[in-house]
């Protein structure tokens, strides 16, 4: 189970562990453009990571397919740990989406690197299968990733969408991924945007 | 799967879910005594959940016993919820146990009350066994959710404990249920509680 022998001077397997676990530390000092509900400040992608994990457990009964959940669970758990080095790209930015990948491919490199080497691999494998979205569970994953910031925006008066000059068409072209994992919840989204532009919250 | 009936006019299934999950926000809202270990401030409890989550994943195969890694994921994810209505008692804090129980309990009927009745109890069940420890799950969660705020100590030079006068006999006392979820992890907390003390971190 080990990976370190008598010979080996470097650090243990534990040692490698809490290693990444301290780097991991920084993801929150990473602020997103999400405001939170009820304090007044921005989100930062730790306590995201969380809500989006929480957020899993919850709704995952509304994905048309079966899927291994732990594999969902430890998607959101990993799945904005590159951004400790490339930072985090806003969905609505074209221009930062340019380089995001090979930023975020980098980051990937060096972060898991850190664990054993089994470990990273594993890690690794999870958060290429969640940037691919290809199959089941990544569909679920990057579904609802993508609802948590709508419901911020919606509950607080769309303060992300008017602060970056978001209009109705981008979001739905955005969010429509939604409806890859989870049908019924791209109905409720699409609710929620004709409310905000309703209300006033979000730019026809 | 739905519990919405046509002759029902109260909230949807998934009007109860995201009435929860906008409730959990609040979370993010709710402060430790544990310090960042990048940046100054106090970790919030949604954070520090995401890192716990994270850390039982690269962890686990310290416990003896198999456990149902997805349950201890859960545990995770809900431990802390009830800290919205309840606040966090620190670990440290005699007084504040007293009623902590009857508050948690108070807590977790509102919290989790929100949810769908059926993941309601699901949830709660989850929550219960963490905080009964008896299980190898729980035994393992309360382990690694101990260990975490003993390494922010650490690579803090101390912080928590200098802020509020803990010395390293009842750091012993704490943290010994690390023991009981995984003996390896409490060999190397002994360890780190020791150089602490020896760099003058912890009083003796």
């Amino acid at each position: 189970m080990a990976d370190d022998s008598d010979a080996a001077p470097g650090p243990s397997r534990l040692e490698q562990q809490i290693a990444f676990l301290l780097e991991a530390d920084r993801l929150k000092g990473v602020l997103r453009r999400s405001r939170l509900i009820n304090e007044d400040r921005l989100e930062n992608s730790g306590e995201h990571s969380w809500h989006f994990a929480l957020a899993t457990l919850v709704l995952a009964e509304h994905c048309p397919e079966p899927v291994d959940l732990l594999k969902v669970l430890r998607m959101a758990l990993i799945h904005d740990l590159v951004e400790i080095d490339a930072g985090d790209t806003f969905v609505y930015d074209e221009v930062g989406k340019d380089d995001q990948a090979a930023r975020e491919q980098a980051a990937a490199d060096r972060i898991f690197g850190l664990l054993p080497e089994d470990q990273a691999r594993a890690f690794r494998a999870d958060w290429d299968e969640f940037e691919a979205a290809r199959t089941a569970e990544a569909r679920l994953a990057r579904a609802v990733d993508r609802l948590l910031p709508l419901l911020h925006n919606c509950h607080t008066r769309g303060a992300a969408w008017r602060k970056h000059g978001v209009n109705a068409g981008q979001v739905v072209a955005i969010n429509r991924v939604i409806e890859h994992g989870a049908p019924d919840l791209w109905t409720y989204a699409r609710r929620l945007i004709d409310e905000a532009v309703r209300d006033g919250n979000l730019e026809a």
